[in-house]
């Protein structure tokens, strides 16, 4: 294995992985992550090990180790690196509709197969804190604040409620999605859709 | 142990446990559903055991068998026994107000041993198709109908949007709470009473 200088790391959020101050092969890195992911989205987390992802990428256990110490760590890494680039952010003049479009993207990514490891992870996090910790500080936390500056829009075009909890309507839009993800209930564009009417029209007669 | 003479079984949804034709000893089955639960509360389900059920119940683990003939229904009986009794369905003629009562004793019920309960067993369903279905068959759809007819009322008063998605509503009410309770994030009745305001009253401005 050759190592070629310093690449800088991807966006993992505050889950940064404990380097040995050793420079990182970008393709290594690659196929150490993507050997991960097809791991996790055969067996889920609970029987995902460093062995079966050095067996299946190839690359020598000890080297994993050096650059991920757990597998909740690299684990987390390659659930993000293949999530994050499909979430949309879109932010136009029309809030309500990039909500819709921030639901129907989380949805869409989440009936795939990133969704089966959330909830793996999310199930592992009962047993284990450290990798609840992880799924918080990386996935959970980072996707809340983009969510979170792309309601406070609507706030400022004055088409949201003015005291609206947005807090609240991401525990609500979010969890409505882990629900059915963790009862293996489906989720699909029709579903996505009634989830945004629901949670922008609310409840009562307007 | 003494058999007394057959008692009705409390009702367990459509998890009714198969009896193996012998009549119960109510302070027996008692004993065994308090033992369990108080197991679960301790330790969850992934280290919940039937030998250990017996132990701590002084019952022989035989007897145990006959009438629980697995560790997910003996389980899914004692979590059920113990939440049932808390939970209100209260039906006056302010639906709004009747939903909000709804969800305060939901949170209530859930913020306390039977919410670390229910995680556990949703965590324990990802690896176990069966402890999934007990899960959905005895606790989450008679707890969907109950509330199903709760809304429909709101509606029948004319309180309610007239094209409400009730399944929607309930996916995000119910899934609000199992999020916070699975990422371990606080649920109190200030948080509660900002969910139902936010349901109710949705995130667009009337």
């Amino acid at each position: 294995m050759t190592e070629s200088p310093e690449i800088p790391q991807t966006q993992t959020g505050g889950a940064k992985p404990k380097t040995a101050g050793r420079p990182r092969n970008e393709g290594v890195r690659r196929a150490i992550l993507q050997a991960a992911y097809a791991i996790l989205v055969e067996q889920g987390l609970a029987d995902f090990t460093i062995e079966a992802v050095a067996l299946k990428s190839g690359v020598a256990r000890t080297t994993i180790y050096r650059w991920w110490p757990t597998k909740g760590v690299l684990a987390m890494e390659s659930f993000l690196e293949a999530f994050r680039p499909q979430l949309a952010y879109v932010h136009t003049d029309n809030a309500a509709e990039d909500f819709r479009n921030l639901i129907n993207s989380l949805v869409n990514t989440l009936s795939g197969p990133a969704g089966k490891i959330a909830a793996s992870v999310v199930a592992e996090g009962q047993r284990d804190a450290e990798t609840r910790r992880l799924f918080v500080e990386a996935f959970s936390e980072p996707l809340r604040q983009e969510s979170t500056r792309l309601i406070r829009k609507g706030l400022e075009q004055g088409r949201f409620r003015e005291d609206l909890d947005i807090s609240l309507v991401l525990d609500a839009a979010v969890g409505a999605i882990y629900l059915r993800l963790l009862l293996c209930l489906p989720i699909d564009p029709t579903w996505s859709s009634s989830l945004s009417v629901t949670l922008l029209l609310g409840i009562e007669r307007g």
